[in-house]
C-alpha cells in the first residue's frame, strides 16, 4: 500500500496542535475537546465548523452561515427530514425493545425491505452499524465456504470491528494487511482489456495468490461504485465475469451497500442492480435510517441457518422498533418523493456540467459516477499525477465558499461528490460555478 | 464448556416449528417472521407476546394486556422515558451528523459523561453498541501491551463481532474457544480460601495455562456484576487482588459496563465502584441512551494514543448529536429522579423479600445481587443441583401472571431479576408474591 494510500482518512483532519490564528473560543473548544476525545478525535477543515442545525441539503453553522451539503450521505433523503423525524420520535415514545417479542412496526418494515431485493435475498439481520452488518457477513461467508480468504479493493473501507478492519485497507496505519486479505486495483480498463475483463483478471490472479498461502476464497467483498477507492460505476454491467469467476472458485460476493444503497446511483435501491448480478450477501448502513444508527444483512436463508447453527447471534438494539420505525419512513419517502429517479436526472445533470468544466481546466482528470455519487480526478496538467493538494485546497476554498466536500482514492485526489439525494439542479450548479472560479483564481494567482 | 452452558441462549426460545395451539393469526405471524429473520430469529416465552407499548417498569401487548418488566435492562431509566424521548425527538429535528465537526451537544455530554469517572479515565470513544465498545476495548489492550491473551468468565457474554464473540463462551455452539482465550469459573468461595482470593488465584493459573500455550496475557476482561454468569456481586471489594494480580502481570482491566452501568448495582454509576478499583479501560453499552443505540469506551488517553497510531478508527454514527443528546438526559434523569439511591433501596428490599422466599421454598438455592440486579438460583431441593426446568416453568407461569422475566447463568437454573430502575418496591413485592404462588401450586400439583 503506498504512502498516499494510508493517509488518505487523515486528508483534510484537523491537525489539533494548529490552532494558531484561530478565536480564542475557538482554541479553546478544540482542546478541551482533544482532551475529551483524544487522539480518536477527527476534525474536517483547516479551521472546524461548530455546527448547529441542517435541513435538506443544507447545514447551519452557530453564527448562522449556511453550507451546501454536497458530501454527507448518512442523511440521504435530506437532513432531519420531518417524515424521519417524527417516525422516530413517535415510535420512541411508544414502545423501543429487542425484537424478542412480535411487534408489528418490525414485521411491517421487513416485509418492505426485502420486497427490494431479489426473491432468493429472503432473510435480514438488523443491526447497527454497517461495520457490524460486514462482519457477520464475513463470517456467514466464511461459515459457508469453509474457506477464510476475502478479496478487497486496495483503497476500501468497510468498517471499524477489528475483523473489519482487515479487510480496509485504508485503515490499517503501520500494520500489514492480514494474510487472509488480497487486494487488487480498482476497476479499470488495462493493457487493451476491458474494464470488465481486467477486474475479473485480476480476481483471478488474487484467488490464484490466496491459493499460494494455502488460503482459500469466502468473498470477494466489494462497494459495488467503489467510493474510497475513488467511485467506479461503469461501464455498468462490469461486475458480471468477476461474479463468475468468485462463483467458479466456490467463493461468495458480498455486496457491501453502505454507500451506493438506498437509491444514490440513480438506476435503482441498490448498486448491485446496475451491474445486473445478484450477491449472495448484501451489507446496509449510513443511509438505512436517514442517521438512526441501523445496518442489515441479506443473505439466502441456507447461509444464514448454517451460521446461526455454529454461533449464537443477537443484536440487542438491531430492528429495535424505532430503528423499524426510522428504516421504513426512509424507504417511503424514497417512493413518495421519487429519489431514486431524482439522484439519476439530478446526477446526469451535475455529471455533465462538471464534464463541461473538466473541458476548461486540465486540473481535472476525470468525472464519473452514477446517480448523485460522483468522482472527480484533480491532476498536474503537466505530468497527468494524482494533485492531493489541489484536492485539499479546493475544499478548504469551497468550504470558505459555503460548500462542504471531501476526498477520496487511492491518492487523495478524488473529489468525493455524494449530497443529500433532496440536492437540486441548481445546487449542482452552484458547486460547479463556485469550483470554476476557484479553479480559475488559483491560475491566475 | 458444559452442554447446559451452550443452551443457555436457547433458553425459553420460541421453536417456530411449534407453533400447535396458537390462534392462526398468531400462527401466521410467527410463520412471516421465521420466513424474514430466518434462523438468527430469537423470540421469547413458549407462546410469544405481541408488544404494542411501554412506559415505566410496565409493558402492554396489543390486546392491552400489562406486564410488569423485571428484565429488560436497556430501557433502565423507564421504558419510553419522556425526558429521553423528548430529547431524541428535538435533536433529531435539529442535527444528526457524525463528530467531524464542532457540536455543542456532544461536548456538553462528553463533559458530563467524563466527568463520572476517575481522574486518569479521561478519554472517551463513542460507539454505537456494546458490542463495538468490547470489540475496540481489546484491541486497544493488545496494543497496548503486546499480548494477545483474554481471560474471561466460563457462561461471559461480551457481544456480538467476530473479535467479542471469541470472548463469549455463552455464544459458541459448535465452535471450541480460540486459544488466546482462557476462561475461569464465576467468583465464588472454594476450597477454604475467600471469593476474593479464589478468584485472583483462578486469574494466576489462567495466566499460567496462557504462558503455556505461549500467549502473553492483553487483559482480564470482566462485567463487574457477571450477568451471565449468574449475578455474583458480593462481597463487594473482591475484585481488588484479581486486579493486582493482571497488573503484575502487564496486563490491563477492562471492566464491560454495559450490564452493571449507569446505576443498576445501587452504590454509584458504576459496577467496578463498588470493589474499590480503577479498571484501565471501561465500555459501556445498552442503558446508555435509554434504547437509543449507543455504546462507548473510556480509558486514559496514553492508550488511546497508541492505539489510533496503529489503526485508524472512526464510527460513522458513534457520538452523533442524537445520541449525545440521549445520552445527556439519561444521566439528567439519573440524578434528578435519584435513581442510583432508588436502585439501592428498592433493590435491598427486593433482595430481603426473596430471601424471605428462599426461607420458605428449598427450590430456591440462593439469592444474590446489588441494586435492582439480582440473581436467584433455582435448585432440586434433594441433591442441591441446578433445575433449569424449574427456571423455565416460573418464567412462563410468571408470564401467564403478567411478569417477564428470563434466566441466566452456568446452568441456565437463575432468574436474572433486572428491571428499569424506576421500579417500585409495591413492583418487588408483586414479583415475589406471585413467585410465592406458583412455587407453592407446584409443589401442590
Amino acid at each position: 500500500m503506498s504512502v498516499a494510500t494510508k493517509e488518505i482518512l487523515d486528508l483534510n483532519r484537523f491537525d489539533a496542535t494548529r490552532t494558531e490564528g484561530f478565536p480564542p473560543e475557538l482554541a479553546e473548544r478544540v482542546a478541551k475537546r482533544q482532551a475529551s476525545l483524544g487522539a480518536s478525535s477527527v476534525l474536517f477543515y483547516e479551521q472546524p465548523i461548530d455546527m448547529a442545525s441542517a435541513k435538506g441539503a443544507y447545514m447551519y453553522d452557530v453564527s448562522g452561515r449556511k453550507y451546501l451539503d454536497v458530501y454527507n450521505n448518512v442523511p440521504s433523503v435530506g437532513h432531519c427530514h420531518p417524515r424521519v423525524v417524527e417516525a422516530i420520535a413517535r415510535q420512541a415514545g411508544e414502545l423501543n425493545i429487542h425484537t424478542r417479542y412480535l411487534n408489528r412496526v418490525v414485521e411491517a418494515y421487513t416485509e418492505k425491505l426485502l420486497s427490494k431485493f431479489p426473491e432468493d435475498l429472503s432473510n435480514v439481520v438488523l443491526t447497527c452499524t454497517g461495520s457490524e452488518s460486514n462482519d457477520l457477513a464475513m463470517r456467514i461467508a466464511r461459515i459457508a465456504t469453509g474457506a477464510e480468504g476475502f478479496i478487497v479493493t486496495e483503497a476500501a473501507y468497510h468498517g471499524n470491528t477489528a475483523l473489519v478492519t482487515e479487510i480496509s485497507p485504508s485503515s490499517l496505519r503501520k500494520r500489514k494487511p492480514a494474510p487472509f486479505v488480497c487486494t487488487i486495483a480498482a476497476p479499470a480498463a488495462r493493457d487493451g482489456m476491458s474494464v470488465e475483463a481486467n477486474f475479473a483478471a485480476s480476481i483471478e490472479q488474487a484467488i490464484a495468490e490466496l491459493k499460494s498461502r494455502g488460503i482459500g476464497l469466502a468473498a470477494l467483498i466489494i462497494d459495488t461504485i467503489f467510493s474510497s477507492d475513488g467511485i467506479y460505476a461503469d461501464p455498468a454491467g462490469f461486475l458480471k465475469a468477476a461474479t463468475d469467476v468468485v462463483h467458479r472458485a466456490g467463493g461468495l460476493v458480498i455486496a457491501d451497500e453502505v454507500q451506493p444503497g438506498f437509491g444514490r446511483t440513480g438506476g435503482g435501491l441498490w448498486g448491485f442492480e446496475r451491474h445486473g448480478v445478484t450477491p449472495d450477501i448484501v451489507t446496509m448502513g449510513k443511509p438505512m435510517g436517514n442517521g438512526f444508527p441501523m445496518g442489515g444483512v441479506v443473505t439466502r436463508p441456507e447461509l444464514l441457518k448454517r451460521f446461526c447453527e455454529e454461533t449464537g447471534y443477537f443484536n440487542t438494539f438491531g430492528g429495535n422498533p424505532v430503528a423499524a420505525a426510522a428504516g421504513h419512513a426512509v424507504l417511503q419517502v424514497i417512493e413518495d418523493e421519487g429519489l431514486i429517479e431524482r439522484s439519476g436526472t439530478v446526477g446526469s445533470h451535475f455529471k455533465r456540467s462538471l464534464q463541461a468544466l473538466q473541458a476548461a481546466h486540465p486540473e481535472i482528470g476525470d468525472v464519473r459516477g452514477a446517480g448523485l455519487f460522483i468522482g472527480l480526478d484533480f491532476i498536474a496538467p503537466e505530468t497527468a499525477e494524482p494533485d492531493a493538494a489541489l484536492a485539499s485546497h479546493a475544499i478548504n476554498q469551497l468550504k470558505q465558499n459555503g460548500i462542504l466536500i471531501g476526498a477520496a482514492g487511492k491518492y487523495g485526489a478524488t473529489l468525493k461528490i455524494r449530497p443529500p439525494l433532496c440536492f437540486s439542479s441548481d445546487d449542482a450548479d452552484f458547486f460547479t460555478g463556485t469550483l470554476d472560479t476557484i479553479l480559475k483564481a488559483r491560475r491566475g494567482a
